[in-house]
């Protein structure tokens, strides 16, 4: 069998484990106060080009973005989102199990647009019952989208402009950045993403490294006590340098933007491949999630040698379905897999 | 430098480690859905002799109590513990953020005894303005608790019957299972904690895992969907299959009763060379957490090559100070440090 | 200046007044436990036909939601309601201020239909991803809805039967149920209401009372100690005769339903009159609120004349305002109205 | 039967109802934004001497308490409070309902003293783990205290620059200030009040309104969109002005001070007379609140003629009871009680 389910199916890349064998038995103090953390940290502000950043170590992405949001939010204020974005759909009410709506704007292929958050701004400063209503107060994005697809910058730079317009915090989730900043044609870098977020993260969980978040605060001023946030939402790791050794690893020698590559050759493989086959895509993904629309007999072959994810319905004959390729993917699987179509 | 600050400090057992080698490019589905997962709560529900016990494995040890505790309460209800207990004290206020009291009893030697609960519950029952009042609803005790000591056979199943007799669950939190069971002269078992517990975790993160814990639900109608409120409290990890391997590991061959016991013959030739040369204990521990008393000036020379925890002001001229050993304390390093001293 | 901007303009209906007037001086033990409390409970559950309901007297709207919806519902359950409902709209997030999602579904002239809510119950139990979503915990719905309109006794009894189908409770908001029970060819009525709802309230604060919502419990053995629970959301009344006695006056010779008709027929009046004079209703509604559309400069003219609310804009050159009639609307007010248009 | 329960058992002042009646068919806008509220804020304002003050008006103590305290904190903040504060101990977990712990000191006379908050502050600024631990974010305190005793001028002028001086607000809870503000040797004023709190509430429940707290914001800055928090928490009143007329009329021609006096006059003369019958009192009370020791058979014997509350156990054969007198309390209450004991 074929495994394209997600992005999370193996362990880390083999220099991560490679070096937590190496460190194992040193002595560390805990809590993310160590020496691998402080280079960790290090190299991703000079990656990031923003000496300035705070920046703090979480486990998962669920956790990372409850804790954020609780500490961009007052409590009268909820969070502007995509309806299709993960703290919407799939996070188990996590936000709001944190005291917090999610204020849902239709997304374009994933994304919310500049303008539509300032309209929906604009909308709210304009309505006379608004003290009765949840005022936005952050902007949560993902890049790549749920959908795989990508900001621009020119989109980050003006959804930078319009919170700023409004004196609202954007946050940027990165859970598979990795990819995001690897793929073909983005102008998207780290060091723009700095510029305009108030607070994103780096996805390392699906981005190679066993499991792991780093938050960057390009603003510290916004986040008071943020570790303490961190310790609540139980969120911080006792044995903190697992952290700091995994993220110091993917921002040595570029591994992080070098693996991302890899599953993004690999993506456009399969997508081209598949294309030349006939098979049609339910949107344009230029990163390692790829959104496939199948007969619904031809997905029950597939199924026989090929594993992937459910997506959505698409009409009662067709469906459409998920491949994602990652940092592991062996080329040889895609051929395999385009073979057998 | 000797370092005996805390049970934290290193990696992981080298077997764990090992196997997360060897499994390491395997492709597994996420969330704790994988094969070692499910080998590792067998072998869990076996140590326990609880074959209807659910399990699951969370990330680390606030998360997992603010988590359990939101599962077993309703919004009207608190947990009571005891005044030194870790929710009460060190988890930056995860169980007020998650909505609930915590109702603190005074410890004694870091525990809560059955009569101390029976009593309270009495008192809140005949309180004529109870219904104004936040209704006791759980009780949670640690074993080992904070001071090290250990609750005996007899009051676990004294505590359990004063819980039942009011029809409120008992939650044992085993941050440091490992040291408890594995201790001297300790009557208590896997098997009586099940008996007498209505949830209790297995603490992977202090007793040789990388992190993790073993939640053991042996009343699972008491608890619905504890996944997804793991889900949304952030402690669902996604390649879940990291914590199915770690207990896998442990709970094979006696693992994790091994390397307890190791910590404890460490912890008691520390003590021991401690008391021959005339140090003063805080009090009696059985367990891998010892706690001095030191003269000031003596501390301050032994800080300057033994690394321990400050942990509270004796009086003015004395200390006291937490020295803890682990599943992989050097028993060189107990010998040198009691050359020192 | 003629004012129709809502119905919660004015004090209490006069024989409120008078009662409490009468009572002033009266000592009576506090939060609800006095005679008069229990004389309108007795009174409520008679008009219900429900002799077994649980009564508690709350202050308002928004409370009274947030407190019925926490006592319903477990951490990881959400809250469906129409995307137009009041709790997902003006009510601040009060919802997800106690932990729990609005879960919307697109209103049809302000209701959700119970093929709708069956849908989405059969939709969230087939989706192989909702361990990781929020569960639909309850149903909600208010009877008038935000637009005025009404649910048909098939509609009640169907939403209930797909309710308990899917064993979710369902809770009927009433801040308006005097005007819906009241209209014209409603088939009904409290003893409906009671039949098909697990929980309810009968609104005070806009149809007669100073203050205050009756919320019924016709099913005690879903809510445990909700007293506690209203205290701990600041909804109990010190003085909680105050409640009683407002609604002892109010289901005393059928007051309730009178004042009710009141105002349903100057609704009619109104309407009646102004679709003879041509102007256009937003939808048909029977009850007191009427939602007309009018030319931008129409409405300009008329808002020197008459203070009304604004709804939401038609298109450029219209808008949808809304008039409401209550128990005090005097008729002299309609008819200079209906003059002045 | 007397009754000197509590200080909540009648309605309202007779000048109160009569102004309710007076205005009872006019219609004013709702939720606050009428001009009695604006007319009573504007009185006190000027009783205050704070003219800058922010004012709003809620509906009752807890839901105050809860309102302001999750305005003033951050998520990983407590609130300090006596551990007999009523935040502490009858408000059925509403401060943790929203998040936040209460950190509890040691009462002396059912007050927190200026040093002991300075040396809280300064324990908890020293502690190596303070990251691990709520932090201390605001001081609550109430005046009159639970036990009916009062701060000095000096206390609240020395708490106020303990609190500026560790940067966190002082609030002060007034549900009983005007007998407090009556009491004889008081040396603190509204303006005392103003002056050394940050935000404070002037209680209308058990002084002379039907209901009704006032909220004073004297460093407006510090809350923001208040407004938007007491409607999602619940406190938000449709009929607004139903609080504001309470307020204008108990601060015309100093109302509010004028029946705090009766009430101080009723229990001076309960507690010299019973004094000179050789009762004991359990502490000295200036304000509305006596706390008496009875012998257990002397407390049933006076339970028939007298109703009143039980306060604790004393010891074996004594307990501590508690008379209230309010603005209503006759004269000859008190004269029939002296006589009949």
């Amino acid at each position: 069998m074929l495994y394209f389910d997600s992005d999370y199916m193996e362990g880390a890349h083999p220099l991560i484990l490679e070096k937590l064998m190496e460190t194992n038995m040193e002595k560390t103090p805990g809590y993310g106060t160590d020496k691998y953390c402080e280079s960790a940290k290090n190299k991703i502000r000079m990656a990031c080009n923003c000496p300035a950043a705070e920046i703090h170590f979480l486990v998962g992405g669920t956790q990372t973005n409850a804790t954020v949001i609780k500490a961009l939010l007052r409590s009268y204020e909820g969070v502007v989102a995509a309806d299709s974005g993960h703290i919407s759909t799939h996070e188990a009410g996590a936000i709001e199990a944190g005291g917090h709506k999610v204020l849902t704007l239709p997304q374009k292929q994933g994304k919310i647009l500049p303008e539509q958050v300032d309209r929906y701004m604009e909308t709210f400063n304009n309505d006379q019952n608004n003290a009765h209503m949840v005022h936005p107060g952050m902007v949560y994005i993902s890049h790549p989208t749920e959908y795989g697809t990508l900001y621009t910058k020119k989109e980050l730079e003006d959804l930078g402009r319009v919170c700023r317009k409004h004196d609202i915090p954007l946050y940027l989730d990165g859970a598979r950045l990795g990819y995001g900043l690897a793929a073909e044609d983005t102008d998207v870098t780290l060091e723009v993403i700095a510029r305009c977020c108030d607070v994103f993260y780096i996805g390392g969980t699906k981005v190679g490294a066993l499991f792991g978040e780093a938050v960057v605060i390009t603003r510290p001023d916004l986040v008071k006590n943020f570790f303490t946030l961190v310790k609540q939402q139980g969120g911080l790791l006792a044995k903190g340098r697992l952290l700091g050794i995994q993220f110091d690893v993917l921002f040595t020698d570029d591994l992080y933007i070098e693996i991302g590559k890899h599953a993004i050759r690999m993506a456009e493989k399969l997508k081209n491949g598949l294309l030349e086959k006939g098979f049609e895509f339910y949107f344009e993904s230029p990163t390692n999630q790829q959104f496939l629309i199948l007969d619904n007999q031809d997905m029950d072959r597939l199924s026989e040698i090929v594993s992937f994810s459910f997506w959505e319905s698409y009409d009662e004959p067709h469906t459409v379905v998920r491949l994602a390729t990652n940092w592991a993917t062996a080329e040889a699987d895609i051929d395999l897999l385009l073979e057998s179509v």
